[in-house]
């Protein structure tokens, strides 16, 4: 169905919402191109999920492992990251090794081409001339749609992953999220009914806005946002919810939202998006710091979850208490994002039925 | 015969005209160095141009690229690019893991020893200790000959590649420029016979320089210089293809121009050579731009090239034109560069072994 | 036994001695981390050298480099590089290589997530949430001990290699100084009872720290220290000796040193450690310098070293001498990573097998 991608004009395209974009990124059942959170239904975020679990046992072992690193060991992969990412630039590069990818990569703008005056739709392009899957990620919002569209229009459509852009979108993040949040619940039932808890800078954080949204897609999930007024989740992101009947609570005061929270999710203040340098400094962001002393306050097998970096959220000596799945959640990326890209080339019946039989 | 490279003294060696120094570049029949355009013959580049061809079908499944990957999976290359460029960069990088050659790069000088007071000599013979094969772009020009001289005079003379280095040569861009001329006119008798349209700053580019000098190994060719009269091609050129009977013409008019092109060739204004910063602004050339406008002059099996980066020179509504083949030419870049380092490492019988059994 | 490390707190771990960090340092009797010279004793070292000779003949062949590259090819490799360095960087690049691991790197922290504020802590448990093994080079002195402390507390405790810290340790650096001497006097009846002449700046180098240290593992090893005085050897290091009752000497008159010498050790003045900058220009280094006048007055049978990268202190024309081992010296630096990181995967026995029956 990507065909249809390019059936119609940028405008059209770009004017669309991020959920009734799903249609136009999936092709023969599978996704084409990952450029939003919410292209992603409740069947294929529980079938990534399994599949990432598979690909996780499949890895313990050297046999395995030589298994998926023949699936795709004939694609190459370009990860294009003109801002700067240790983290999810890492777990991209671990997903493509552990199915057998070459990759390349372009970083830093000051070693490319662009100097010399070129668009980044050629720049891209250029990409799509030499690797078979190109991820990215760029300040500027709605770049990886504009990209995808136009490789859409050309006679090597390569897939585009988008791995963050603008404020907005960073659709693998909130994959790994609800896969954190499908294994943490496993032995609950799964992550319908739970209540999950923001915290922090919910104004800027495009995880926490991608993950809300995709919650929507479970039965009963509550949804708790705290936050100093100043940094509070948009309104947009509410009437969502109201829209999607979620049921949801604002908030300033953390300490009691801990008792009957399922999943805590802290956030760092985003000030890399301060209009003016500084303006976070003025903000009281020190009643939003998870604590050793919080611990008492949480339910026996409720989750503290974090996507990193963190700076003082949440005190280094609460890293030991079991409850506190950041550093797994954190993998758990990886093992996505490898589920993920095997889904696109289609190497996922693959994974199955390699994992039925010897797993 | 390299031996011969170490049997003579670097003075000599830097005074021999690129297309003689040839003899000192073999060794088993084989390039033992690529360090200028004119080094090639026309049976070599017939020969490499029909493997890159075999190359580029066998990679079509994957059983054909794990038989490329196998061909060279114990050799090493070196990337050391202390000039920037994303398409070189990128091109080689694939051809080499096409042919699964790990990959070792030093593109920013910032990260490397230089800092420490090391000569260049040094630097190139360390990279010489961990890897194979040696491909280097560097804006001084005469760096990759002088380098390969100085490796063939040490006990482990690995080969260099040069990836462009100054204003005068880029192999291998001249090397794919003829690979995607010999593939437009396949169905045409080939190069022989027909009539190139080189046009833009013909003075600074060296691609239109080593591409003007590969084509006087075919016959009959004519070549048609288009350029404002300060970015004309320089008398030199003029004076070697005179000394080789090769017809030509200078003009400053684009447009007439195009009816008799079986070939146009697009360049960009090279202002990163500007003596003054600035000065390349002072020439109008706006007229030297390729618009949806001029397809209608241009004959039906002629082809649109362009080396890339662009900027305006050619209008992006011409890419969907089937006579646009700049980005063919690009992918072409990453064949001949995998054909290219095959034969160096004398893994071109077993392709074309492989291409006759499989394909 | 590398369960002990995370027994003791890091005070107690810190105020251990290099040499007596040794059992904290070991698991199923091989490194679980690499972080002094000194945690190597003799039986180690001979280990390590004979299994690098082994790892360097395999690899002579295709098909040895296949059996190689499958070692591992199932575990990946950080390289976190915050301190620049080409050498040390490619070297382990290639022995990562060589056993067929993946490799991620680290080295602009321009590009990685530090400028949001992460501590380093966090930055390295990141690291070893993707990766089977870390390889870190700082400014930063202690920090792969505090690095692999941290780790064998998680339920991730991956390896670190020390690729240089601070001013005092680069273990791998002294591994393949001994090697280098290893191989020089394999026929000449190993090591013991010779002469190492450390020449230059031995105040600040760490190479030269570390390998007198090792050389104490040796019997009747005579070291003497020529340099000016302001960059003669510490006094800590001649205690050091003397408790370990070696013979040695303190000099500054180089010429006088060669005749005697079994090994003379040059190197480079390390002036990034200058204090003011500037101030070492004041020191007079000229008759610190390995001439080709010097040749003559050296041992048939000696060598000369140096950790490289060089300045002046070896002449060019040095190169050519037989005894001028320094190249040989780098690509042992190749081979002895590669022998202790199959050690630290328990892969050195299939090595040693595939050794006595194929070579």
């Amino acid at each position: 169905m990507s065909r249809r991608l390019s059936e119609i004009s940028w405008d059209e395209f770009n004017k669309i919402a991020p959920a009734d974009k799903a249609p136009y990124l999936v092709e023969n059942e599978r996704p084409a191109h990952v450029l939003t959170a919410q292209q992603f239904n409740r069947e294929q975020l529980d079938m990534l999920g399994a599949l990432a679990t598979q690909v996780r046992f499949i890895a313990k072992t050297k046999t395995g492992m030589k298994f998926l690193r023949d699936l795709l060991s004939h694609k190459r992969a370009m990860l294009y990251f003109s801002q700067p990412s240790t983290r999810t630039f890492l777990s991209f590069c671990s997903a493509c090794e552990i199915l057998g990818m070459s990759i390349g990569e372009v970083r830093d703008t000051a070693t490319s081409s662009e100097f010399k005056g070129e668009s980044r739709e050629d720049s891209v392009r250029t990409f799509s001339s030499y690797f078979d899957l190109i991820i990215m990620r760029s300040e500027i919002g709605g770049l990886a749609e504009r990209m995808a569209w136009v490789l859409s229009n050309t006679d090597r459509p390569v897939p585009i992953i988008n791995a963050g852009s603008g404020k907005d979108q960073h659709p693998t993040q909130a994959l790994l999220d609800i896969y954190t949040l499908q294994r943490s619940f496993e032995q609950r039932g799964g992550i319908d009914g739970k209540k999950i808890v923001f915290v922090g800078d919910l104004a800027r954080g495009r995880t926490v806005r991608s993950l809300a949204s995709l919650l929507t897609r479970y039965n009963d999930v509550e949804q708790c946002f705290v936050a100093p007024k100043q940094l509070q989740i948009g309104e947009d992101v509410l009437a969502m919810l109201k829209a999607a009947g979620v049921k949801y609570e604002v908030s300033e005061d953390f300490e009691s939202s801990i008792p009957s929270a399922d999943a805590i999710y802290m956030t760092r203040v985003q000030d890399e998006w301060d209009v003016k340098k500084g303006d976070s400094t003025k903000i009281d962001t020190s009643k939003y710091c998870f604590t050793v002393g919080h611990l008492v306050l949480l339910k026996k097998d409720a989750v503290i979850m974090h996507p990193f970096p963190r700076r003082n959220e949440i005190s280094h000596d609460v890293d030991d208490d079991p409850r506190a799945v950041y550093w797994r959640q954190m993998r758990n990326g990886m093992w996505i994002r490898a589920a993920l890209i095997a889904t696109i080339f289609a190497s996922d019946d693959k994974i199955r039925h390699y994992s039925r039989k010897n797993i």
